[in-house]
């Protein structure tokens, strides 16, 4: 049997249960519990945006993701500050989603024998601009030799709070009758991925919004330290697409979820030059890097009078079979979809 | 140009000055001092086996490390628990060149389409049982498509101690008049991988042996702890030669080291079956993941006392141009060797 035939949630799944049995450790969530012989003690292992452990007073974060070559971006034509930027931002962006502030980054550099200077140096200034611009420092890393270019980052961070759980932001907080609302809008960067494997006419000012969508994400680190200081206990980053990545967040939390389409919040462009698209493109393009959380209505309307950026209520939780998720239309009658979310591994939506 | 050209060594200088300047910081060691809006304080970046920062009364260490197809293995007749293993504690050797204790491990598998489950399941049972063996906990990680397998482990710890710098093992750290030691018998690991790669006739149990010691390395992690506990401050692991790798110490260490060729602890195995190059496996096989330390006579005896492994004097430092390490036989006079470390980009011996 071919691993990829799992998906990548199987694969993750059965590789837990793996570690798991050669731990002796409970799954479904290995490894909570002390590492021997340190005073650090795990606290949320995997399943979230981040692993979460306790050392002394603070809660610290991990977190780590890839961009390979012609699976994750094409090399020709790449801007590879761009390719730099993104490659800190989408991890940034997991620190962001359990409320915490990012600090120190390590780079992991799979390099082709034929590879040039220049576009890895440009790669390099992408990596470092990204991280000045969010406070955070590339303190080490490793270079290897690879039949094909790929970044790997690994960036750790410390939680707003100090307590656990309520110190951090998780996939598992949701509670019904908590609304639900995103940061910012979807459906722009996968706009932005359609231009460029297509030959859609668009003005330069929209092409250059939506590309810079793709290519140049802006983690909401900020947002994610906002939301936890009002109250806000749940969320996670937008990756997969808002309906695949509400479901998973709907499942660790044990409950379903409500979302009105109508609500879902799409730059106005979006909508004009991607007319018949356009919904689908916010509901399951994926790589937003927005925020989706859940909370009170109450801390739900504290963080939209403080937040800089749009901040949308688009549904609620409520009980029902966990991973549920119901999109209704404007007369409250449930429209089908399907699980579009991007599965890493097919390289398609299933 | 090439970036490969530069080699593993200049590349990471350079890359190291590309973020030094985006970030404003000095170079050559970026990144020292604080993340914005954090507690967190780096205090080693780039250039040791480990980066070093303050959380609280905690030092936390981090590495990372990758093995990619092709590269660092082949596919073909691996055994993939082994390489779990191996993942995982070349990293573990990391953090015991700093003195630490590893506590969490993140993974990242890059996944081809065509890879067989079964594979991946020995791959992770590699890995756990090399956790559990360190106590350690894998906690998280990635799983991302790729057209080449690799394994990319980034591993935290903590320091033995709570100041800075006398809290860890550095490179940096080497005094003239120091001795020179090393843990276990050199040369074992890369006659292994010779016996892999050629038709050598040797008994079952010498193959066996020298297969292990390439395959299984057992990382120094108690070792590390006890040289920090008997006053050493100045440690590396060997990964790329002896001779290679202490050229490095002494260069960050600003001092130069004499080694008496006959004393470079070997195996008697090695001797008797590689009768022409036991020497220089010994010398700059690489992938011995033992560990190079220095300090004084006292307390290398106090180490050579306690610990459960042979521990080895094999020279001592001196002042001298910074990073010479000049090569003696058992008359005094001087040897001369080629700088044969392995260079992880080239692929060869340089």
């Amino acid at each position: 049997m071919k691993a990829a035939e799992l998906g990548e949630f199987g694969l993750i799944a059965h590789l837990a249960e793996v570690i798991a049995r050669a731990e002796g450790a409970p799954s479904p969530v290995p490894g909570t519990g002390p590492a021997r012989g340190t005073s650090a003690q795990l606290l949320l292992g995997i399943g979230d945006d981040a692993a979460v452990w306790r050392l002394g007073d603070a809660l610290e974060l991990a977190t780590t993701d890839t961009l390979v070559a012609g699976v994750h971006f094409l090399v020709e034509g790449a801007d590879w500050r761009d390719l730099g930027w993104k490659a800190l931002a989408v991890n940034l962006s997991d620190i962001a989603a359990m409320g915490g502030i990012p600090h120190f980054a390590l780079i992991t550099l799979g390099l082709p024998p034929d590879c040039e200077l220049e576009p890895l140096t440009e790669l390099y200034e992408g990596l470092a601009t990204a991280a000045r611009t969010y406070g955070t420092r590339l303190v080490g890393g490793d270079i290897v030799g690879s039949p094909v270019l790929f970044v790997t980052v690994a960036l750790h961070g410390i939680a707003s709070g100090t307590a656990y759980p309520e110190g951090v932001l998780r996939r598992a907080a949701a509670r019904p009758d908590d609304l639900i609302a995103v940061t910012g809008w979807l459906g722009s960067s996968a706009a932005g991925l359609q231009t460029l494997s297509s030959n859609l006419r668009l003005p330069a000012g929209a092409l250059a919004l939506f590309r810079k969508a793709h290519a140049r994400p802006q983690p909401r680190v900020a947002e994610g330290q906002l939301l936890w200081r009002e109250g806000v206990r749940c969320a996670m980053d937008i990756s997969d697409g808002l309906l695949a990545d509400l479901s998973k967040l709907c499942a660790a939390s044990g409950v379903a979820a409500r979302i009105e389409q109508d609500r879902v919040s799409v730059d106005p462009a979006l909508r004009r030059h991607f007319p018949d698209t356009w919904r689908s493109l916010a509901l399951s393009g994926g790589e937003d890097y927005e925020l989706l959380f859940t909370a009170s209505p109450d801390a739900v309307a504290r963080v939209q009078q403080r937040a800089a950026v749009p901040v949308t209520v688009i549904g609620s939780i409520e009980q029902g079979e966990p991973g549920t998720v119901i999109l209704v239309d404007a007369a409250g009658e449930p429209v089908p979809w399907h699980h579009g979310g991007w599965d890493h591994l097919a390289g398609r939506t299933p």
